[in-house]
């Protein structure tokens, strides 16, 4: 993507991203990335603010989980943002060196209750709440602020998709509708003019990030896309459970949620949409004994015609400007530890020994592209800042 | 299995098995189980010590490296065999304590090198020795003893095809046409026959074991089985390489041989065998920090008219007299945790998005029902020892 | 050790054990071993069972812990118990597969609640209850029972002590008195003789097994005795923590209960008790990503005169008979992968570089040797059966 | 440290570092960190540089080892550096990206053999070489470039010494008498003058930081300085050797070279120097299942009328201008995992229970403060930047 001359050829072909550019807004077709409500300009104080070369002053909500000392570490070295509020319910009034000792050494106010939260001293916020209480909490802000809620709250479009999957009723359905899809480099002029930007989840990202340029070129079919995915464990927060023991995860791999992975809807509806039709895919995600990584091995039947060469080909053009999106070349394999600690996804395609098939491998750090950097990465946008700004760790090896 | 009239009923389905039984050849079919020659009776003395209970003695070759140790911690408590001879051709002259130091408290033979093995003094050997090596070896050795090939040298019956995967001409062509494939379950009464047994691959065995009952019992389709595996480390073996180290495999998971992985034949030649047509398959295996374990996520496309559960009450009908072969309960997901040590294999099978579709899940331990185990379990039945003899090993966790 | 005479040797080096083999207490001392009330003799049904080559029933009370899966995972094979009771509060009416899927196989009862156990259906019981508790369901347990207790209620002879270190009173005190302190290779004569064991804790068991013949030999001196021990995660057991997430394990290591260790006060007993005089050690545990295993490095200074050659004969010579201790030979190093599943202790002694000072290197896996292998060592020392018998276990690598 | 005048009151102190300040050098008392010939100013070239803002163009020989490919993460976002020449014999002419796929998206030149490198196109090298190739490499330099050596080749002033432990003669003595210690924190001033720069090992690192003020500080005793360091495998390299395989290196820990590692001259000889008198120490390393992180658990005997207060007030005081040595509040334990990736060394002191002894802990990550982040730290010093350019990562946490 990456320049507006070869979206404008994607969207020849995808039909979808076109009318975006020019500001008008198809009412007719649902949109992954721009809901009912028409996205704000930038607010008056944030120009003011960039002028004067002074820091945004950022709120980090739910600092205590994975999530959000991720957005403190990638915050630390920002040189546009300045964290100026941390809440956390249950360690309200401790330092975040004390919940994070690896944040010893930054020089931040100690956490308090949201409910005691000084929403009047931050210019935006990143929101690490879990689904439902963000809801709530989201409601409740100041309408001036910026948001970027990694939570699944806002990530579904249909209300009653995300009751049925989340088992209980949306509170913030209006928010919904505001709420931009945070896919970077698929959503991204949406973004830039977003207030609420629902932040995509890991799983999603890594398998859309592929998907959706090939469904759009019509190079893949619809009917058996099968998704394969391995996530380490931060990816389940560090909530005390059974389950995540260091003794129950070590030294083995198990399936989890079979089908019935609350990522699902999102996946399709992106890919849906993508499609223009509603598709159904096949997605086991599988836990194994990493803390950071995810890999998404994704099995798909080609369009008649199509060769791996033209999907590795498309993709490779598609990503070619964008920094954190690389194919690697012929024959390169994308390793989970390529990436660990940075917001790149690594990309390839390979032929399948069943003709007409082709395999398609993306890794990313789910802490990172697939929430915390990319969570950032689009507050860069919606801010005005260069997108890459902050995000350029190489990532951690070995 | 398990028993006469269970197979019987299976080959009244599958029209492969029944033949076996009264000893009569069907020469037209290529079969996975029994080749060319037939096989021969247990030998005179083995009746014998039998009677007498002595021990059989037993050489392991190529007893430095991690199958062959895993062998001798099998046989440790084995009431039946005692192990004479132990070959290492680099480590020649050392004990296995000073080798595999967890074996310190066995009492054994220090090891030779194979030239100077004294193969008159073992009634059964199991061969650990890398392919290539393998054929040259067995090819000296005496008539009358039982061998259980660990290596690939005689898994593949299509010679062309060994020479395409191996890239290296087969020198044993005789010796392959007598050995019997050893994927117990499915072969057991070649196998209580066989003189040479070529004992499977670790990814063949946990895939062929869910998929052979289900294709016999056509209730799969053969069009896109997609086969996404994972293994631990130890299945690339105790060689010095970069790519296996510590560093280069913690903390994360990437795929390998992405079609290109040599058990590709070996898992075809079984499928296809049981299709009685050529059958070719996605498969995908991953590389993964854990020693020991392997999962088989395989996604298949259901026969029309059959459900998952036709599935999983066929494969848990004609497993249920079997030890090793366990069916979980519904829901229950297989965790390579799980079989850790042991010889089992846990399967499931889990309903699909996509309708239609079907997932199945198969766990083992890649050293123990992927290599060793089920090696000294075919031994057992060639010495016409109860099956399940020094293999009721509890798996170990956590 | 492993014989009389042997036992007569190193008493006469030590004067302590002597006086235990003819029978008379020594009333003025006080023993590691041996308690105030005197060793029951074993009762007459068990005497008869063992004639009858019936199984002694057995009772698992806390089944859903590590140590109690460890227990079931141990007896499974063993030829002379049957379990046939298992407890767990919060987890009665599920069955043992539920609990633990390894463990799936097992043909055994469902778990109940303590409150609903039937002891008359049992011989003897493996308590494996958190301390406090334990002392208030030992209590109500009858009398006939065997009972091996693998919690710390029952290891410390002084009550003050206990109290200090845990932080409640004790209410069973008599039994305390009753209590006879599993360290089987040191204390065999007094458990054969006992109804109540109290099993040593890991990191006492692994420091204990090498220091006591030492300083009861006077080859070391008391005053510098520096521990640093290192812990898999599983000694933690399996309730949810935030502290022992695999996130928070993986990759790293740290010390904790740094100088106050429950632990401490067991081992000081241990040494004291072998010196007769009050020992103080440094005592440092470290807690890092291996789930079973344990070693203790420990830094003595030698008594004048004594070499690390001393150090060394002495403790081969003390262990020669032992089945599971073992001395290795010179510069091997233990490892705790090669204890891994098993009963062994692997020990070796190497000079320091600081004239007159030694290393000691001891490792155990801490759920076998260090937990449930010892109380089935202690168990069948109880129930006269020849005291290796269900525990020849060779260690699982890698 | 970090200023002056602290310098100077704790020169008053130890008597060691006040003459270095003006600059006469006392030729009778070997120093740590300034040897027999005077360093010299920087260069022109290097100044004029500096002025224009021109980024120093830098060298990496051995570029494909894990300090190599540590230099280069550190560098890709140095404002200050530009990687303009990498060698690495095996793989020149080899990209970065093929060899470190994590460093895919670095714009780098290709890897030459060393002796084709132009060493006229570089300001300043990482030397990243084995010891003993090292020497040669660097005797053949140009005397205009700084070097900061990350081998072992130019770290023991002793030349009898470095032969007796690496068992071969010194080629490069004159070097040697130049060469500079670069543990950063204590030898500054020496740094900044020097032209090459030994880079202290990771176990002498993490282990003087802590000893070397407390001896100066006559706080501690000499006689029984224990050290027990646990090290993640990186410190091993990337050579492809059996026992570093995942395999053999998971779920366990094991010591190695018990008294015989080779940082234990360089140890000792910084201690020596701080105590003026010659100190031995007891040192053992184990190796354990993680990537990155050091450890080293110090048990010390304090001198007569110190208390642990005292330690860890004096290092805090020490320290108390320095970025990357923290110590950590009262009882806060530092975890290796909480300094992974970056270039901070925790600290803290424990009171231990014998009576007059103390635990002092200090936690690195061996490849960055333990290697490549403190050869960047000197390299900065020495090209007159600010000290922390570069290397205010925050760690990399889960």
């Amino acid at each position: 993507m990456g320049s507006l001359s070869s979206l404008n050829s994607i969207c020849i072909d995808g039909g979808c991203f076109v009318k975006y550019q020019d500001g008008v807004k198809n009412s007719m077709v649902k949109k992954l990335c721009v809901r009912a409500s028409v996205a704000k300009s930038v607010p008056q104080n944030i120009e003011i603010k960039t002028q004067r070369s002074e820091k945004f002053r950022i709120g980090v909500l739910g600092a205590s989980g994975y999530t959000g000392s991720e957005i403190i570490r990638l915050l630390a070295s920002h040189p546009n943002y300045q964290i100026t509020l941390m809440t956390a319910d249950r360690k309200a009034g401790q330092s975040i060196g004390s919940v994070f000792p690896h944040l010893v050494r930054q020089d931040l106010p100690d956490m308090v209750a949201v409910k005691d939260a000084d929403f009047s001293t931050v210019d935006a916020v990143f929101c690490c709440l879990p689904h439902g209480t963000t809801q709530e909490i989201i409601k409740g802000l100041p309408s001036s602020l910026k948001i970027v809620d990694l939570s699944a709250d806002f990530r579904l479009q249909d209300v009653a998709e995300y009751e049925e999957w989340y088992g209980q009723p949306h509170r913030a359905q209006e928010l919904q509708k505001e709420a931009v899809y945070g896919l970077t480099e698929i959503c991204r002029p949406e973004i830039q003019n977003a207030r609420l930007v629902a932040n995509p989840g890991c799983y999603p990202t890594s398998i859309q990030l592929p998907l959706i340029p090939l469904i759009k070129a019509n190079l893949i079919e619809m009917k058996s896309i099968i998704i394969d995915s391995k996530s380490g464990v931060s990816g389940a927060g560090r909530g005390a459970k059974e389950a995540n023991l260091y003794t129950e995860i070590a030294e083995g791999i198990h399936s989890y949620g079979v089908t019935r992975h609350r990522h699902v809807p999102e996946i399709e509806q992106g890919l849906s949409e993508a499609a223009k039709s509603k598709v159904t895919v096949s997605f086991t995600p599988h836990l194994m004994p990493m803390s950071r990584g995810m890999q998404s091995t994704i099995y798909v039947e080609m369009a008649p015609g199509a060769s791996t060469e033209d999907l590795y080909h498309h993709l490779r053009h598609f990503y070619e400007k964008e920094e954190f999106i690389v194919l690697l070349g012929k024959n390169e394999v994308p390793h989970t530890r390529h990436v660990r600690g940075s917001n790149y996804c690594l990309i390839n395609v390979f032929p399948d020994r069943i003709p007409g098939r082709a395999i398609i491998i993306s890794v990313i750090d789910n802490l990172v592209k697939g929430a915390s950097g990319q969570a950032l990465q689009n507050l860069n946008l919606m801010m005005g800042i260069p997108e890459t700004t902050g995000l350029l760790f190489v990532p951690l090896f070995p």
